[in-house]
């Protein structure tokens, strides 16, 4: 086993904590050494996984006083993955950030009529899916995969999927909690695609590079962040 | 006179004759030369304004065909202000979206509990007054230079307002579209600043930068493209 | 044969007749109808290839004239790889442009000791085997990827290599282009590398991300670019 | 005074304290407590000011063991400027970093072939100065204003230089520092504005940014780095 694949563990069964209510919004997590006793695993592993969580915007360090819970995540969270999965989802976000905010500022400074006619194509087949009621990961992904390949550059889809990576199924446990959400976040996900299409539509990489970022960051946010739940 | 205020009088006049319909959504622009006869100025200050047009989404050149219009703007914005004064506006977003993104980002890192205090104090005012139909400038810039103010570099503030710019001026040009607009336009802008302040709360440089650049390009947006109006 | 495969194929055979001399630097290329008709393929495969040429920096056009050559680049790449195969390196830098550059940017944040040690352990190899005359790519490939790992995020190396990538394949070439030219260029690209040793040793995120980038942004140069020959 | 004016003494006192070998490379700084009592200060002002001396590369944090000294400053610093002044010189370069390499891009995207004719001008005057010895601070600052002024946007000039500031006072320590240092040292700045003069010039806004972000961080790095000096 990995050394990381232990603090994704940790950070799994903290987070299980935190959505069952044993550490609700205020308390203070045990300290270190007691979690690292708990869990029976050394002290940087439960460092590394309280790093996480503190990212993730679930838990707060106070100086001299410990960590604190923030916020309880999504409580759809627990039948949408297994739990240890989580933290291997917002690692690629962290990569998603950097490759598809750069490749949608690629996009809008290169595409051709002929790509742009496939993002809108993409875009209007998950749109019309999402109002009838289906959230289907392949759709999302075709989204996504058209405006890395709109870059001309075929090493940006290359580096988002792999031989054991695809995009669907990282989507398939966002687009869950989209569809278990409420209507108004279903509609604000299709903006947020909205938006990301005007921009490559009105050849604006700035925008179009913002768009796609922020579009990522929502995602992470969604999950962590139960409070956008209805 | 400066070089590019005939650029900007050019854009002016460009932008309220698609306002007023002269040049409708879809309508190709006169050429180069003839605008540059029918305004009286050479074609480099012509090619400057196209430019201008282009970068904030207004028209489209298509390859050897010429200059399309694509959107129309906010009807409201002849009545708000001076037409030759968009493109100065448009130039300060310009300005503040790296130096503002990049303050939102070192005030995620550094913000003091006191300064996170100011930022939502300042969040809070400019809220209850929208609610309550009140769009005041200066509320607006009293939220913005709180977060530059928490980079604890006070050079973020003093880049932002010199001895004829400040901040307010601006800011009344954009409150104004989006006083005329709806409530939901309204409810965009608040829920824009409690982005920012909850990624600041939160320490996450990352999203912090992402939440005010998407603020900074939104605003522009409300400003060029009509379809956003009620 | 994928259609961006043509352009990788004009862009190689250009290429060569700049570095033959057949195109010297300050001369006008043919237009786009008579590349289309030489090379017997589309004009919109002619503009992409002129328009990777213009974004490498060997080509530029001129309003209203034409395409002029710019700069000769290294002499020595025929012998170095099919030329075919150079846009090919150019796009992949691209990738790595944004992966690595974000890499080294959270390297810095959260690398550990064990992962300094590992980075300054790849960096004084290669230093020393640079020093002897020996450029082996397996070894620069190692440095690039400890860094890579000190992310504490599997997928940004994952994104790095795949099936039919690695990244010593891509070095080989820009190392020999090194080996064949001066010391002071081979002292260049360690200097290059010890500044990103120094920002993620000073746990400076800004500072490591803005070395990777520029290290990146220079391997292109020192082939794009003959001047920078002995 | 400005609380910030105190974090700002402290910094200039234990630099001082750093350049005169009372801490020397390697040793640990007293602890915030004992800090606090030699200085008078709370300790959040010590805090903020270990913070600056950390971000500038000077001290380290080690976890749970306190703060020690990384590198010695140039040793020409105290003979150059009033030590507190240093803290006031380093954030004005975060300022520059942001507003500076977005200008550099946009410069890089809209440059007139008049723009560039001034960029080239100024940069020739100030390399000719330098070769002849002369390190002119208005010709340093003439360099950098011709790219504002290249992105056709006059607040860019305007964010850098106000009722108080200009850059040529800034620029006066860090060009001192570059007198006293070695011949090598001055060349390396000229190579520096010579990239960033072939990235506007080649139309290239990527690397005209980190060009220029790099220029910027290698200035800062030039001052607290003792060892670049002969």
């Amino acid at each position: 086993m990995r050394p990381s694949s232990y603090a994704d563990q940790v950070y799994g069964h903290v987070l299980q904590d935190i959505l069952k209510g044993v550490f609700p919004p205020g308390s203070r997590l045990p300290s270190e050494s007691d979690l690292s006793d708990r869990f029976g695993v050394s002290r940087p592993v439960i460092r590394d996984a309280l790093a996480r969580l503190r990212l993730d915007g679930l838990v707060e360090a106070r100086r001299g006083s410990g960590t604190y819970v923030l916020t309880t995540p999504s409580r759809s969270l627990p039948d949408l993955a297994d739990l240890t999965d989580i933290s291997r989802f917002l690692r690629y976000q962290e990569l998603r950030f950097c490759v598809e905010g750069n490749a949608a500022a690629l996009a809008a400074e290169r595409r051709t009529d002929k790509a742009l006619g496939d993002i809108i194509e993409a875009h209007e087949q998950f749109s019309s899916q999402v109002a009838r009621g289906l959230f289907l990961p392949e759709s999302d992904r075709r989204f996504h995969l058209s405006i890395a390949e709109a870059t001309g550059n075929e090493f940006f889809s290359m580096a988002l999927e792999g031989p054991n990576v695809s995009l669907s199924s990282f989507m398939n446990v966002s687009l869950s909690l989209t569809r278990s959400g409420s209507p108004a976040r279903a509609r604000k996900v299709i903006c947020e695609h909205a938006d990301i299409v005007e921009a490559i539509r009105n050849k604006d990489p700035i925008w179009a590079r913002v768009a796609m970022e922020s579009h990522i960051l929502q995602a992470r946010r969604r999950m962590t962040n139960g409070d956008l739940d209805p």
